[in-house]
């Protein structure tokens, strides 16, 4: 496919007379979620990949950069472009984003190569997103930013929701994409795609369809093309709000929670001694109901080393707490293994998180 | 529809082999799950609509009726079939199931009437599920019966957290059918239809296939027959265990929560007056993490008399907390209505949460 091809233009290309019309309302919340959190006294980066979500994200970010008053007169705003080679037309892509940004006044805007290793354990999409993220640490420091943009939209937050429940792994991962962490700001979490072309074409700006976004090999984008639509027909028309709204619920829930696993975690540790492994007393794990008691097994499983172990191994540590018939060990993710100190040794009363190596 | 041919036999309607190989497992299984729930002391009553979940329960639970020792000799179990008359065989379903029930060897087995009202508010489903809880609590109190076990099964459970999730109502709403509430148990929340159709096989049992159950005009019977088969097929092969998992995790999470903003409500509430408003003290509330505070709020307005407060109106109640240029009122669901003290008033400093009649 040539890029000319994938690219959408702004004149005849309206999905529907309606969206143009919504351009100025959606550029407006779009310019009000950026400023909120650009930095207000240095540069903040805007990725993107030349499509619709991060151009939109760029011309709103665009609004606040080298504007002569007002509380955000002294932030900047530039672009990092990151090419992942991964595609026959990506420097073309490229170096049309490039462009662009520039025309929209972004400074400085770069573009970061990272090539995808096929043959990574990760697997493609999750190698190439390493990738991706690597570059965007690796131009902040280089252009002295603080802070990146992502153009993550509420399309994306539900795809995100509806993937997380499919792998049934908790509240954190319904929780989906959160809108800051580290240096990462995701502004657009509020705005649909639909916003994002509105504002594009409101620009006349042109952008790449990645044919890897309507692929169904690719789960996600299966999600996005097939799974969402099919159950907002036959389940509930609504169905993407009230993702967004679960993530929102989610995220409020497993942050509390985590912050109180964090808190009670130090209070159950017994001091290390030379073995490596981590000791927690049984009486203090016991006292916690199973919503914190999980979380700090898990804490204790990663700071021995560990993985984020599976609800299904959490609950057979959880039956050694509570004093099953069997003292373990049970074996977790990562290598790690746990067992229940046994009447007359000294590790009576304690759970026993043995790292890897240990 | 005639009785008969809405009639699953045993002999011939195997699903496939392995469904009948796989009876004692399940029954065992189910055997185990109910008498961990049974009164030890006295007589618990088995809910049966005739279907192959609610007979399957019953010939589990029947195992375990007047056994001549081990820790459930004194225990009972008898049966109760709630007909709401609802369509032309009702009494022929009803007399039949009452038949296999004291065939099971269940006593005693009484059958209760629940009208449903077509014209009732709640819609026929919600009036039909109302008028059935009602006549299990009768039947409770007549036959002097402290718990009433109910069939629900692990694709129930499924159904259950997809609707929840498509009404985006939080936590509370993903932890799906809860394992025991009140004098209800519903121990058969690890097994599925498969399990029980095998159970009902294995004794010989004849089960009644609702027509509803199918019917894609509600809801619920569509998402068994076609929204989640689908999203098996698309989305996850297990996604019917993620669900399951999500619900335990939901569970735990929620009761949590709601154990601490229980705990918490008392201490940010102020002494009652006369005028009947609740009054929270603000500074309090936002000492609490958005989990808390949210739950929190939603309990003063239910101690107000409203109703649970959808996830739009208690971020709305949030920036009055905050202290936005607003000082509200909010209008909550149930005709509460939020507002913060202003400056000068003796409710400065002070979250107002007036009742209906206030």
């Amino acid at each position: 496919m040539g890029a000319a091809a994938s690219c959408a233009r702004p004149a005849g290309t309206a999905l529907n007379g309606g969206a143009v019309a919504k351009a100025p309302a959606a550029l407006h919340r779009a310019r009000k979620a950026v400023g909120e959190v650009l930095d207000p006294e240095g540069l903040t980066l805007v990725a993107c990949s030349g499509g619709a979500d991060s151009l939109a994200l760029a011309a709103a970010a665009a609004w606040h950069h080298g504007r002569s008053s007002g509380p955000l007169a002294a932030a900047r705003v530039g672009g990092v472009v990151v090419d992942h080679h991964l595609h026959p037309d990506s420097a073309v892509v490229s170096g049309r984003t490039v462009s662009q940004l520039k025309g929209l006044g972004l400074d400085p805007v770069r573009i970061y190569s990272a090539d995808v290793d096929p043959e990574s354990a990760l697997g493609p999409e999750a190698a190439a997103r390493t990738g991706r993220y690597q570059a965007f640490r690796d131009a902040m420091a280089e252009l002295g930013a603080s802070r990146i943009l992502l153009a993550h939209t509420r399309d994306d937050q539900a795809e995100q929701v509806l993937l997380g429940l499919a792998r049934g792994s908790g509240t954190r991962s319904l929780a989906g994409i959160p809108p800051a962490r580290g240096p990462f700001r995701r502004p657009l979490l509020g705005l649909s795609r639909t916003d994002t072309e509105a504002i594009c074409r409101h620009y006349g700006l042109d952008w790449w369809q990645d044919p890897a976004n309507s692929d169904p090999r690719f789960l996600r984008s299966k999600v996005r093309t097939q799974v969402l639509p099919y159950l907002e027909r036959e389940l509930a028309a609504s169905l993407r709000d009230s993702l967004v709204r679960t993530a929102e619920i989610a995220a409020a829930d497993a942050d509390h929670l985590e912050n109180q696993a964090k808190q009670v975690f130090p209070t159950v540790l017994e001091d290390p001694d030379h073995t490596g492994a981590l000791r927690l007393k049984l009486k203090g794990l016991r006292a916690e109901p199973p919503a914190i008691r999980r979380r700090v097994i898990a804490l204790a499983v990663a700071a021995a080393g560990g993985a984020n172990p599976s609800f299904e191994r959490l609950v057979a540590v959880e039956k050694l707490v509570a004093g099953s018939r069997s003292a373990g060990p049970v074996e977790l993710e990562g290598r790690v293994t746990v067992s229940r100190g046994t009447r007359g040794t000294p590790d009576y009363g304690k759970l026993v998180v043995v790292p890897p190596s240990g």
